[in-house]
């Protein structure tokens, strides 16, 4: 992990940094009692037109006294395309112009190889994170593609608790994984949500097979969660992951 | 409205009343900027021996500065019981002792009357504190037979925002009702209630012609909401009732 920037935004310090060929970005409170919880900040790719929400998004972590963490997804922004996501991409809006609802095969295609990819590139972060002085966990992980957090929790025994996104595709191998993914959840869904499959997401809160889990399903379309779902979100990592590190 | 009894218990002055035949509690903020929103507390029925939880949600909400008010349900405690209550609550038990799911026709037997008696019964508890001099509005209603609840929301225009405990049998002309119903909604569920009817809870949020709804379901079983929901819904009161009185 090499950092390449490192400048401070009011009580935040905000680095970014490379970790092979994959850029990042860390946030963390600039007065820390070390060492703080870090929460991964999952987003849908694109890295730098995601940053204003994130860095919002890590400035709401920090006053609970939590780091914060984004790295770019395989194949968006900067990074190099897949030829075959971008032909499974362009089958899944046909599918959905046409009314239809996408295939699973489409899915899989789609969202498999993300996942392959995608997790064991978060697990060398937090690999790298956590050898550095003041990140000590426990580790939340917050959003993103939503079959990639199932994976990640089902892998990673230091992700503790995790706020998802349902409703983005889902593969059904990655609901039967949920089946035995047992960390607290906290799963929001935009209950009208146009590019959504509702009943695949609901199907998936119910396949978790934590004992702590809580849905909450808004109004207000794809991007129309609102404020207070994001501070109810927020105190939910404060009851898991403020705990001894 | 005729007052029984008077006490304060800390900062909550609690006061019996009778409305006619109906026995019921008040219980206000003893240091009021008068006058204060009023949430209306449903319960099952039984309203002595729910005065222990109901006098904790007061609590709760005369520390947001709200006054709440709780009536006991037509045929249940101490008032007189319904020979065709009794045994559409027989029937219906036998149907889930018997593995089945309760048909239409007992599940409206059961509910419709009752909704029918209740909410004006409710609607008088209101004129009547209304004229009170401290009590100004808006109304917020909190749980309870979630019939009734749409029922008065559609019916009662002094009514600003709800939280109902989706889950209990609702008859579907009820939620054809519900459609019709535009206030702020805070809905629970209890994902995992083995006595209830998640599609139709479900169906029922659907339902909601509210543009700002919210469906929380956590696990726990029938009595399991957890704390944090509890927590969650005066935050949405604080959002919906604290306004210009």
């Amino acid at each position: 992990m090499h950092f390449t920037s490192d400048r401070r935004n009011g009580d935040l310090i905000e680095r970014e940094f490379v970790l092979g060929e994959i850029p990042g970005v860390l946030w963390a409170p600039a007065r820390a009692s070390s060492p703080v919880p870090l929460i991964l900040l999952g987003h849908p790719g694109g890295l730098n037109r995601m940053l204003p929400r994130l860095a919002a998004r890590a400035e709401a972590a920090a006053a609970q006294g939590f780091a914060s963490v984004a790295i770019e997804l395989p194949g968006a922004g900067d990074r190099p395309a897949s030829a075959s996501a971008t032909r499974a991409r362009a089958d899944l809006q046909r599918a959905i112009a046409a009314g239809g609802r996408p295939s699973e095969e489409v899915i899989d295609r789609l969202v498999l190889p993300l996942v392959e990819q995608a997790v064991p590139e978060w697990q060398a972060t937090l690999d790298a994170l956590l050898e550095l002085p003041g990140f000590g966990g426990p580790v939340g992980l917050s959003g993103g593609v939503v079959a990639m957090g199932v994976r990640l929790a089902l892998v990673d025994p230091r992700i503790a608790a995790a706020v998802l996104f349902a409703g983005s595709y889902v593969p059904r191998s990655i609901i039967e994984e949920a089946r035995r993914v047992t960390i607290p959840l906290h799963v929001l869904l935009q209950w009208d949500d146009e590019g959504n499959d509702r009943q695949l997401a609901l199907d998936l809160f119910d396949a978790f097979g934590s004992t702590e889990k809580q849905l909450i399903a808004n109004m207000g379309g794809h991007t129309g969660v609102p404020r207070h779902a994001g501070e109810d979100a927020s105190g939910f990592f404060a009851r898991h992951l403020v705990r001894a590190c």
